[in-house]
């Protein structure tokens, strides 16, 4: 028995260690040991317990990062549509494209989707879209660990919430008992009138799922649903109850600032998405307000057709020099917040916090590892600076989700990226031609 | 002669090749004939001469990208002051660091930063700093093509001027004849009293050099521009002549409107250093009222411990994003346009346009490989949105410069990866331990 157990712990030696629990401890060199999915010990290597050692010199360890918003399956369509207005990008472009897409274009799609993920250390997303029985399949054999939700619309209500309910059926809420669980996903304040987001309200407070919902995104939305409701798009968010602690808006890029407040006073979790909001809106959503009034916020890349890619190093770097520029102030948003924004930020955003964000025993091995030694991240004076300036998620050389390997020098070990980019890729060809 | 001379034809095969000429040409496939330092031909593969080919299947071929603007040995100082006002980022670390440094961290900064650079398919750079007699032997032995400049300041203005003409003696100012050449390098509008610009300007006169200048860096500059002088930072330059195309002005943060349209119709060559100015000032500068204007734009990194890397890649995407939010338009910087500005416009801001900038025949072969195979970058729908959005510094595989091939497989060919950044972190852990 002892010497299976043994056996069965793994402990990962590393230059660096970054706990990112709440007195953000650093242990240089540190050390965590894995048991099954979770984390057994965290400190110096001299204290872990045995176990099959497994060194890591020239890496910093770090917890897994956290993209709280994305559509894996528009992987297909990166660089299909630049520098036009959003109406046109949507109307014109991703929605034509969407009408072409197979089962086997949606699966192929959300797979390389979360091949870039893990490959850049991102163990944990919200990924949001239609037909999501099947994307839903594909991220869970990624391996990644994923908050799913099928998107609602008025025009289509009924069978989305069937959808949805099928969903919770077979993946179910809980995040203690499944690494995919599912959440509501009602599109956006314009396209959701006030009846289906009160099902939704009572749907979620039924089944313990989660809310994620796109705020504020455009200034189209937030027109009519100033027409639709007299109301601005918070609050009529409020109005029917999702504005609160179990629900997670997405972009928030139009927010007032008494909108921002309102929200973050309701404990709303955010998704900010900084990269599409400069790219799609050339605006940047007032963050610094939503923090200081009470939200909780996460980063997320956004699908990878908006921005154009799903690497929260390069949405770090972005989220530190936006806010500067929208602040005009190059003092706020410090390395080391934006660096939680990524990791346990981003898991209090999505509910997760008792499971994932820090390295801390208890916790699920959710855990990447990162070359420190590159010409562009050395010398290394300062952990967060580097992380969030300077590394690219093409330094993540190991990625570990609940206590599997997934990443291994830089390479995944349990799917096959060389099949699934050619069939995702030949999915993409044959969407764009199907549109010129 | 006839084998002699076909032995040493180079003849690159990619899947696609961007010649970045004035039509945008695209070859695909493409392909790039070299002899000796130059380009003998261009076009599709079965149109080259013969020669020792060398495929790169899964690479796009693109010039190699020039850098308007950085600080080589400042390398070694990344991540060393992080979130403070530009005040105290300069004079509380910046220069107390500065007075610690050794000709020999001159050399391993500059030789590190110069490594980082050509990974990240960097070929040609305008380099500036003090004792650019050292920093300039270390980016020569880099393989770099590089505009470099002694930094001139009112206080040391003879000793200054000595030191750039011996670097002219040693090093010319005709990039026909030279790799690295000298230009003038009055270190910004503040720090530099008319008396010496007006000296600046006569030998720049007398001896072909360019002259590279800090111009509305920060706010401080423009009010002791106007206590000094009652002028604007561009008003005061074009009264000592030095608005003018042989000029290339770094930064140009804080112009106003005005400013920017006298700069550009003055044929002012403008070094654009978007994640610099975000950083360390949280603005973005007036780039596409100086464009419209008529100013030759390009990129600059600026130094590692501003941005925090040199990543001309990163910059692109940056420039694209922060110009999109300084504009509220996402249709402003085509992606064309942002990746010109990395290439052919950072030739022409550097008076270098007749010899690089583009794949053109006659022109030297600095020529970079770039690996399109990644789940980050795929599908490949459009070539100036990848590069703009998608694409690392690290996509970079292969670089040539004058026709030497420096970099392989992600690797330097001639210089020593390991010994550079062993020798330069050590200088960059006793400067910081000198100012602990």
């Amino acid at each position: 028995m002892w010497e299976e157990s043994v056996a069965a712990r793994i402990v990962l030696v590393a230059d660096r260690l970054l706990t990112q629990n709440a007195q953000n401890t650093v242990y240089a060199p540190g050390a965590v040991a894995i048991v099954g999915n979770h984390i057994a010990a965290v400190g110096s290597p001299e204290d872990m317990p045995s176990g099959e050692v497994q060194p890591l010199p020239g890496h910093i360890l770090l917890p897994g990062l956290v993209n709280t918003h994305t559509h894996s399956p528009m992987w297909l369509f990166r660089g299909l549509t630049e520098d036009v207005p959003r109406g046109a990008w949507l109307s014109e472009r991703m929605r034509p494209l969407e009408q072409h897409m197979t089962s086997n274009d949606l699966a192929s799609g959300a797979l390389a989707g979360c091949l870039e993920m893990l490959l850049n250390g991102i163990t944990t997303v919200a990924d949001r879209y239609g037909h999501m029985d099947t994307v839903a399949a594909a991220v869970e054999a990624s391996g990644l660990r994923a908050i799913v939700a099928h998107s609602l619309y008025d025009a289509t209500a009924d069978d989305g919430l069937e959808r949805t309910r099928l969903l919770i059926e077979r993946y179910g809420t809980d995040p203690a008992r499944s690494r995919v669980t599912v959440a509501l996903g009602p599109h956006a304040t314009d396209t959701c009138g006030p009846d289906l987001l009160r099902r939704v309200r009572a749907l979620s407070d039924r089944s313990g799922a989660r809310v994620v919902i796109h705020l504020a995104q455009s200034a189209a939305e937030v027109e009519a649903v100033q027409a639709r409701d007299g109301l601005t798009c918070a609050a009529y968010l409020d109005n029917v109850g999702l504005l609160a602690p179990d629900v997670i808006v997405a972009h928030a890029t139009y927010l007032s600032p008494a909108e921002a407040q309102l929200a973050g006073e309701k404990g709303t979790a955010v998704a900010h998405c900084p990269s599409s909001n400069a790219k799609l809106e050339g605006r940047v959503a007032l963050v610094g307000r939503l923090r200081t009034a009470g939200a909780r916020v996460g980063l997320g890349t956004d699908a990878a057709c908006c921005n154009n890619g799903m690497d929260l190093f390069e949405e770090m770097k972005l989220a530190g020099l936006l806010n500067k520029v929208a602040a005009c102030d190059p003092a706020v948003f410090s390395t080391t917040d934006v660096l939680r924004m990524a990791t346990i930020d981003g898991a209090r955003a999505l509910g997760l916090d008792e499971f994932i964000g820090s390295i801390e025993v208890g916790k699920r091995a959710d855990i990447i590892a990162l070359d420190m030694t590159g010409a562009h991240v050395q010398p290394w004076h300062d952990d967060a600076a580097n992380l969030v300036y300077a590394a690219r998620g093409s330094d993540v050389s190991a990625v570990w989700i609940d206590g599997k390997q997934l990443v291994r020098d830089g390479r995944p070990t349990r799917i096959d990226a060389t099949a699934i980019l050619a069939e995702a890729t030949e999915s993409a060809a044959r969407l764009k031609h199907a549109i010129a």
